[in-house]
């Protein structure tokens, strides 16, 4: 690809992408400024990363229009952008190079259920699992050793990567992609106390619903509802050993980052953000566009859109910076105190030699 | 199901069964309360879920005997009994759908080691691999991509769903659930390390032994012991992406909720609760009956029964929420000290103008 | 094996090895110290496990040097040494019980790709799947339904459990051992938001490089780079359920304990010690020998070597404990200041009846 044709590329997408320096030179890779050669596309979105520019063997750099290229090493060609990062995102997927998840078509040792579909285009890897009645739509990816229960049913265009559990009854969106080691719809946590201390299973009979363009990480965990459904919204992205619990409710476009916990019942709004290690507890609700600090530990509802929330039990991030801060004073509070229990101290003392005087 | 038949069922297990309304309707589902339609039988077991008695279409409500029925629509029948959620779980088991997790029988392609012993009534899926000489109780189900490392035992009547690893010498008990994904016995986490920075494996050369009426959900993982064995009591209740490192004991009717990490060689009491994201450090103890708060990290041993932990590191739970309070006071400290300083202030200038007078 | 024959093998690694008792005695198997009986042996590294000298059946125990051992059970006989705990170590690999993950050899089941290499010696389990072009060194052991995408390569010695995924383009070092369940070189979470609110995905095109002697535990993640590497180096130990997630680089024999997550393109030194459920934030360095107590939240780099941080966020550890001491005094606190606020009232009453005297 010739920096001309990436130019032409990424105008399709973005306003006035303006090429300085030799547009015919070839690109064959993308790769990290701080590392890349001839032959390579990279690029710089922040500031801290612009004195790469000064050393870089890069044949093309995509930077702001703000940068003053001139400066820089002649070899070195730049497509100026409003936003480089973005314009960097979609030139990668031009590079991209083709991973095979499962051959298309039905590997001969996948073991496919009675009174399955199977769409146009599908590809059911080695040792797949498709329980009986399962619906796989058109072009679907499932990957070897997959384990499809029965009554599972995947959108168009999805891709389990392999090694995939869905149980029983799993209703899977479109362009889903779900990673390897995934367990979607285990059997929620839920067990009745009995008076002598040990515990009854209740029945969870309920399902996962995924949405569409929905991307779920590897080891994640998605337990089904014990009546009704356990829902992932549409356009959801789920990081690594993330834990959803029964009944939950992930709203449109939400992100939940790695080793997050959401326990049962939770209602999650549209567009929020959960950061790694954070946890909530059961049966809350979190306002469309909540974002929940890292470690955070929710324990109770927040119903006002766009809140930061921080610390535990989380707090509005406000609040709870002016919390830590406060704490960090304590340590100026104690000699103040000290000082002012000397001055008291003093001032008696002298009240009371008046006293007797 | 008629209401009548329901009636009579739950009449088995308890006391009081009060029929208000028709009994000869049919029941073909349940539901939760806020959706559930004719034909559902749902239950309202909490006074916030009072307000739905008004617009529900369930056929059957499950309530509180002190709930005044007669108020709400004639299409409602009612069964009023003591506790209406223990009522309502124990009826969920009726209508609890079959799910087959692997036919009857040992599937074709499961690989069978020498010397396996396998009892009456068992299902083994695809592709499941049982080692050398392992013993499959009666009744037991090993779902499809199980695999079974040699000299393991199952009691009879366990279920491991499908892609459960259990690493050789592993010993389950008897009507044990093992959800997808949980890794039970690999190597605990031991390095002895050396002068020059690098670490040294310590075998480990110990089992795992899980009691009866276990169950464990998806992506756990429990760790061999060093030596000796791993022990997880009769009737404990683990859920997701939970770690149990080498040597712990857990304690009979403990439950241990998602996430949730307890170190090495730690012994943990019966009928303990510990909830999700929790932390336990190593080698220590949690008498009977403990409650461990989510989030919360134990660095000690706590050997009274029937404590409440909170925090980190974690404290008993009055303790822990005095010093939280104490700690959200600090800002009105702060504003005490400040004024008492100025008065401070005040009342010196005032001595040293009568001592200059 | 002897007493004297296991005093020569330690005398191969350790200086001055001394026995007291009957060195013709077998020992047929190790134990723990408090349950350890006639023909095992054990030992005793730490003070507070002396008292089980006096009632052990052991056969024969390690201690240290300046353990009086005349004291004890005529049946005992003793190893003293400089470090009873790493002879210990040393000893039990003589008692090690042959594991077998995979037979030697290609089972008939497994999936071998087009243009694969395959070393001498090797084992590859039941329903293995190895991708097209994959490499896999002389004695390695794969183990059943373990998966390898395409153009992965394994080093010599190296050791995958059952139940592995790596995927496409996977480096593994030699002498590794990667446990059940663990997912290598997933996608990155990667996702860049749009206006509208939802996310295009980033392609992540990078590769996961483990270096030599690594180990890692079950069900654990290790995110492939967005270009280039996400590199764990040489003697790296990690643990059960940990995330490391896209582009970090993991220094030399660090160590990183269960459910613990680094996020995006950190770069961890040498030496250190993650602690169990901590957690890095993206970005971050930390210098060689840092130690991450347990939960806590790494938000910021340490570039000093050899810190120890607690906390969240994550501070120096004295600071961290002198800060937590400071807060435990606030209710200390906050009677002093009642009292002086009770004092200057005491005084401002007497000053302004003198004012009006």
């Amino acid at each position: 690809m010739t920096i001309l044709q990436i130019r032409d590329y990424l105008q399709q997408f973005f306003d006035s992408v303006e090429l300085v320096g030799d547009g015919e030179q070839q690109v064959l890779a993308p790769a990290k400024i701080e590392s890349a050669k001839v032959g390579e596309v990279s690029f710089v979105a922040n500031e801290k990363y612009v004195k790469f520019l000064t050393s870089t063997e890069a044949s093309l750099v995509i930077v702001h229009h703000s940068v003053a290229v001139d400066q820089f090493l002649p070899g070195t060609s730049f497509l100026k952008v409003k936003d480089p990062y973005s314009a960097f995102v979609f030139l990668l997927q031009k590079f991209v190079k083709p991973r095979v998840i499962a051959p298309i078509g039905i590997a001969a040792s996948a073991s496919i259920g009675d009174g399955v579909l199977i769409g146009e285009g599908v590809s059911i890897g080695a040792f797949a699992v498709v329980g009986d009645r399962c619906t796989i739509g058109n072009n679907c990816v499932v990957g070897a050793h997959t384990v499809l229960l029965h009554d599972v049913v995947l959108g168009d265009d999805s891709t389990l990567f392999p090694s995939v559990t869905c149980y029983d009854g799993t209703m899977v969106g479109k362009r889903v992609v779900i990673h390897s080691g995934s367990v979607i719809g285990a059997d929620g946590f839920g067990f009745a106390p009995q008076s002598d201390g040990s515990y009854v299973k209740i029945p969870q009979m309920g399902i996962v619903e995924i949405g569409d363009d929905v991307e779920i990480g590897a080891n994640t965990t998605i337990d089904r509802a014990t009546m009704g459904s356990t829902v992932i919204g549409r356009g959801v992205k789920i990081d690594n050993l993330v834990q959803i619990a029964h009944n939950c409710t992930i709203g449109e476009d939400t992100v939940i980052a790695s080793q997050a916990g959401i326990s049962g019942s939770v209602t999650v709004g549209r567009q929020c953000v959960i950061a790694g290690q954070a946890g909530l507890a059961g049966h809350l609700e979190l306002a469309d566009r909540t974002q929940v600090a890292a470690q955070a530990g929710v324990s109770k509802s927040f119903m006002l859109p766009g809140m930061a929330l921080r610390g535990y039990p989380a707090q509005p991030m406000r609040d709870q910076l002016k919390h830590e801060a406060m704490l960090r004073s304590v340590g100026a509070m104690k000699e103040k105190l000290d000082r002012l229990d000397r001055e008291m101290k003093e001032l008696k003392d002298k009240e009371s030699m008046k006293g007797t005087a």
